[in-house]
């Protein structure tokens, strides 16, 4: 043994730990269906056990029905959504590249920023905050920039926004261009076709309408997408997330690359099994009729929609703060007295919207209730004439 | 709703989840505590709750005491070991910088290959698999290759060598350079002084020594080494691993970057607790005892250590297979009968060596007993000589 001392003292005062039972209504993490969470807490065993195997394969079996795809390439990349998304950049994008992104949310402004760390030459189209493009919009820009990729955000976390993609797929084929498209808040509560889309590159996350924790991510690639990852000239630049390593480990070599997350392989699988249980589209409607209900609430108490319904996403409502209201007073007012998190406006947004998720496992008219009754006794409470200190839940 | 039909059925035959009771001695995962497990199955709460905001301190103090550092940037990486790796070089490596890498193992080659596609020049000093590097060939490699960054692999899980590293503290000091350490299965096992031994970058797994299931990664950086991050002319070639982010999320700013994976945060704390309950001292005086125990039972049964005592890690035993044994035999074998799952050899050592490890809550006299006595069995049943079609745990 070495004759050396510590020199740094443990942490003292710390007990087995124990967390608050948060109703999780804000634009992400929802709360795990309680069978995930079961999952997920279950023994080890090895990632290289014929038993893992088999789980992947299942997961990879799942995954594809819940992206509607046949790709080969659809697996759960070992880490959270922005892994994913950083995967498909990473693989995708070689310098040099012409990339269209579509921008009218914070996520729009990460792709760019993940694109142009790997060399890309970006261009982007631009709308306020919780808008969509039109299909003639794009069309434009495609046959102006004549990208190598087309980016776009179906469900946008920071908005509330859904972009439609039916006609993409006509318009990538006529200009040779890969469609690459972020589904963190829909895969799973919101119709999404990947491959009657046309869909080359997807990523999502799992804390979102799957109803897993965070931690491990969903990613598709269409084989077109693939030959131009297999026809790289350069590595790609990025180790973990190389996918013609990764896919060695996924497909039927099994050669090792990185030691897999297994619990949260485990707790995937569990989330989208309950997803073939339940049926893609008696899902997909579930969380319509919630949605439906939680807008009629919002108006019923003088709140109103921040996107247009008819590209409103059912998984994730953007609330107008209205005039005279602390934004953030609410948020945590709601948190304190009913253990509710519901989520603040994201840049340009802050301070102008609250972000309301009603998705997975939490998608019920019991939590659209509770919301709606908490939030009216918020905005009681957090007006902007009376005093912070007069009420016990904004203290400190 | 969508008026389009799926296209893709859902995959039948599934029911909920179940696994094997696996006795994890191979080199990693090894079995998570009970506590651990209990603490990966609760219910979430959001990334920016002030109760998680309080666990992530926690999860750097107790990260600080296994560490045995004072460095600010001690966190867990949202990932799997390979991905606090990846974030070591990505953050550290610029286009042209000069490495030295000690290259005696798989570890060493995966080093090498992420700090070039980061744009490092590597240059390696390289001896058989299995050996240590004495300080004066470290010394004559640093004064002719003059690296910004020297690279040490403390514990190699290809071949359960530890490297020494007192004295490359003085070394790197005297020529201005940097000293980057792999510590996957080394930490919370092995005794370790990232500050004493002058160690400026320094990343681990959670699966090994910590008794945590993979899917986050501790990760420690000196001022030296942020400050080299933070002077880089060009921006981190990863966006999800950029420390110069992320570190706003640990720190003080508590600045929104990606969504943390909770409840593997949930599992770190558990872990990293148990150790701060245990004592780090005690904790290493307990794998070495255990590890002692191993040998002499290896022994006992004729087989033989593949790395000198004198350098042998107590978490990590590469045991040499005899002549007229197939390696892969015994493993199925194992796996079959008992549950257990030991390693293969690893690249140039597969099938001449098999890997035991007794790691965190795994590293206990009764498992000694088991894996010696299921070894024991194993090897009169893989003779070469022997049918393996006599042996019902060896078919398929």
């Amino acid at each position: 043994m070495s004759d050396m001392k510590l020199t740094v003292t443990k942490p003292t005062g710390l007990s087995q730990l124990s967390v608050p039972p948060r109703a999780l209504f804000g634009p992400g993490p929802s709360n795990a269906h309680p069978r995930v969470l079961l999952a997920l807490g279950m023994r080890q065993i090895g990632h290289l056990d014929p038993k893992f195997l088999e789980i992947m394969n299942e997961n990879q079996a799942l995954l594809r029905y819940t992206f509607q795809t046949e790709n080969s390439i659809t697996i759960p990349v070992s880490g959270c959504g922005s892994a994913s998304m950083e995967s498909t950049f990473a693989n995708l994008v070689e310098p040099g590249d012409n990339l269209l992104i579509l921008n009218a949310g914070y996520f729009a402004l990460r792709m760019k920023d993940m694109a142009e760390r790997y060399g890309g030459v970006v261009q982007t189209i631009n709308k306020p905050w919780g808008s969509k493009f039109d299909l003639d919009e794009v069309k434009a820009a495609v046959e102006q920039y004549k990208p190598k990729i087309l980016c776009a955000v179906h469900a946008d976390t920071s908005t509330g926004a859904r972009q439609p993609l039916e006609g993409f797929k006509e318009l990538c084929e006529a200009n040779d261009c890969l469609l690459l498209v972020d589904t963190v808040t829909s895969l799973g509560g919101v119709p999404l076709f990947v491959d009657q889309w046309g869909i080359d590159a997807c990523y999502s996350g799992s804390q979102k309408c799957l109803s897993c924790p965070p931690g491990i991510a969903p990613l598709t690639m269409s084989d077109k997408a693939m030959d131009k990852v297999l026809a790289r000239k350069t590595k790609v630049a990025n180790w973990y997330l190389d996918l013609t390593a990764v896919k060695k480990y996924w497909g039927k070599e099994r050669t090792y690359h990185h030691t897999a997350p297994i619990n949260m392989n485990y707790a995937l699988r569990e989330a989208l099994l309950l997803i073939a249980e339940e049926g893609l589209e008696e899902r997909w409607a579930r969380h319509q009729t919630t949605a439906k209900a939680l807008w009629d609430g919002l108006k019923e108490i003088g709140l109103e929609c921040y996107v247009d319904e008819e590209y409103r996403l059912p998984s994730l409502t953007a609330v107008t703060v209205p005039e005279g209201v602390n934004a953030k007073d609410v948020t945590k007012f709601v948190l304190a007295k009913y253990n509710i998190e519901i989520g603040n406006g994201l840049g340009e947004l802050g301070g102008k919207i609250w972000r309301i998720g009603m998705m997975g496992f939490n998608s019920r008219l019991e939590n659209v209730t509770l919301v709606i009754a908490a939030l009216k006794d918020a905005l009681e409470h957090c007006k902007a004439d009376r005093s912070r200190d007069a009420c016990p839940h904004l203290k400190k």
